[in-house]
């Protein structure tokens, strides 16, 4: 099959042997797949990333001597069901599906792994009892975004966030963008959202934002404080890079509680005194549920959750490489799609 | 009056001006104080905890080059009130009372601050409406203790512990030993309690503890384990100092609930993504609320809580200085109590 190949610290397009379906596992052709920033990172830091996933326990360890195709944000068509499977949805069926497979009594990150590709290849194998099949009249474009949706609606799920609860969302890319769509179906006001880029700061509005600023001009506690004051304060850290959770620690009202959804893979430094003297908390949250993911899923299909301005770009196996450098410019894109079929 | 004074980062002793109350003060007569971890903390980092005091809005705002008498873990007896005072309590009454007193429109801490000196002196002035009286039959030795303990009460009203969680304390210090005879209040099981130090584990197994382990021989999250298997944990941070967080995250179950409890001064540096792959979570906390220190003195009165064996050590205000130094020794001491009245 051609992919997009993570080899040496580049994309590089390449033909692979085709994935062959392991015990319980489906081959599916792949439709499209969305690039994750987390993969960008992966690219970048791909050591540091294999090495917090081991001290954390994740399933993302991968050799970066060996190839990745990367993708985990994809909807894709039944091509062959694997041995001891239900075969319940037929070839031709499109699905999506949790980014894992179950291999050696483990887990394996589809897209994350050297040997479970993922959608940035024409074919991927899939976890068939997690294949979930796409509700008729959702196209594949927008199905393919139930992952990264998914996110948002774990942390969201993750707050404990109460009727009254402000909630604050620091970085309007994806992840960011995603929290605000959750927030908005859980019908949370106010939403205050922030961020560098104009771009970003009219997808925040779009997704359900209620007030949007630039951190330049002005802090988004500001705004909390003007549009909601003295209630109680969740804030969602969606950029994920160093320093940005002590700077919100300093910002952040009395008891406010933080949501780390953004992904810092570098170490970071924190001053716990600032914590200690707001009793401030942090809930540290990663990927979803599969309840959460079907969630989603349904709530795109019935239009709760609109994911069509996120789409800002569309490529080949041959435009991934680009695309990375695009997506390093948050004023550009948002979500760009892979077409792996597209010639 | 006498008093334990710092100064030039130094403890001495000196007379000083009696204080004076203020509108809605009372003059009391020190009987008895304990010495804080923080006030050691505080002699050695006075610019580092009035740093961060500013930058969290905590009430610990002292100027470093003027005196401060410290000492907030105090039981006194009461000399005269001020004006527009209650009088509900007579001259006599022993009471405590949470450290703070309301002037010019904020908090100040007694004891942290160069204009409300603390129990390390012979007089202080105390707010009176948050004065309680001490119960009949009730020490002053151990109702001095309250303070302390009050803040074991907050970190586990905090914790949002369930029934069916196990608690792990790291360090049992003053603060964790205050966290296990909370915890056992609420009649957790088990209780895991870690520190190197045989007397601190011994007067841990006193306060509650199930299983008291030294982290040099076995971790208590291995401990946790075998005797709670797979049932949710709370692990309670009591030791404060920079790296233990980044040690708890890294040896953490999935999901644990971190309190943090104790209080790191300095910076420190943490590997987020450690805390994103295991989805923790982290209560930052500080002190208690009036009524938590209200149960708490009634716990002590009631037998609930024993405070007896906290005790290790009494010194005058000469002794002071001299009972810095021997706290230090985690292996010497867990309480010392000055008496500023005694020759």
């Amino acid at each position: 099959m051609r992919a997009a190949v993570m080899r040496d610290s580049k994309i590089v397009v390449d033909t692979l042997p085709d994935p062959e379906p392991q015990q319980g596992e489906t081959l599916v052709r792949t439709i499209v797949c969305g690039i994750c920033g987390s993969d960008l990172h992966a690219l970048k830091h791909t050591r540091l990333m294999v090495e917090a996933s081991l001290e954390a326990g994740a399933p993302f360890v991968m050799d970066p001597e060996r190839d990745v195709v990367m993708g985990h944000e994809f909807c894709a068509e039944i091509v062959d069901h694997g041995p001891n499977t239900s075969t319940r949805l037929k070839a031709g069926t499109q699905v999506v599906s949790v980014p894992m497979v179950f291999r050696g009594g483990g887990i394996q990150g589809v897209g994350y792994s050297n040997d479970v590709p993922g959608g940035y290849g024409e074919l991927m194998v899939l976890a068939e009892p997690l294949l979930l099949q796409v509700p008729n009249g959702l196209t594949a474009d927008h199905a393919a975004l139930t992952e990264p949706m998914a996110v948002g609606v774990h942390a969201v799920a993750m707050s404990r966030l109460e009727k009254q609860d402000a909630a604050i969302v620091v970085g309007a890319g994806p992840v960011g963008l995603a929290v605000i769509a959750a927030l908005k179906l859980q019908q949370v006001e106010p939403i205050i959202a922030a961020d560098f880029s104009p771009l970003r700061r009219s997808l925040a509005e779009q997704q359900g934002a209620h007030v949007v600023v630039d951190p330049k001009e002005r802090s988004p506690f500001a705004a909390a404080t003007e549009v909601a004051a003295a209630r109680p304060t969740v804030v969602f850290e969606a950029v994920g890079v160093p320093g940005i959770l002590q700077g919100i620690m300093k910002e952040a009202p009395r008891n406010a509680r933080i949501v780390v959804v953004g992904v810092c893979m570098q170490e970071d430094r924190i001053k716990p005194m600032v914590a200690i003297g707001k009793e401030l908390s942090m809930q540290f949250v990663l990927g979803y549920t599969p309840e959460e993911f079907a969630q989603t899923l349904q709530a795109i299909a019935d239009g709760r959750i609109d994911v069509v301005p996120l789409i800002t770009g569309r490529v080949g196996v041959e435009g991934v490489a680009g695309a990375f450098e695009e997506l390093a410019e948050p004023d550009r894109h948002a979500k760009i799609l892979v077409e792996p079929g597209r010639r």
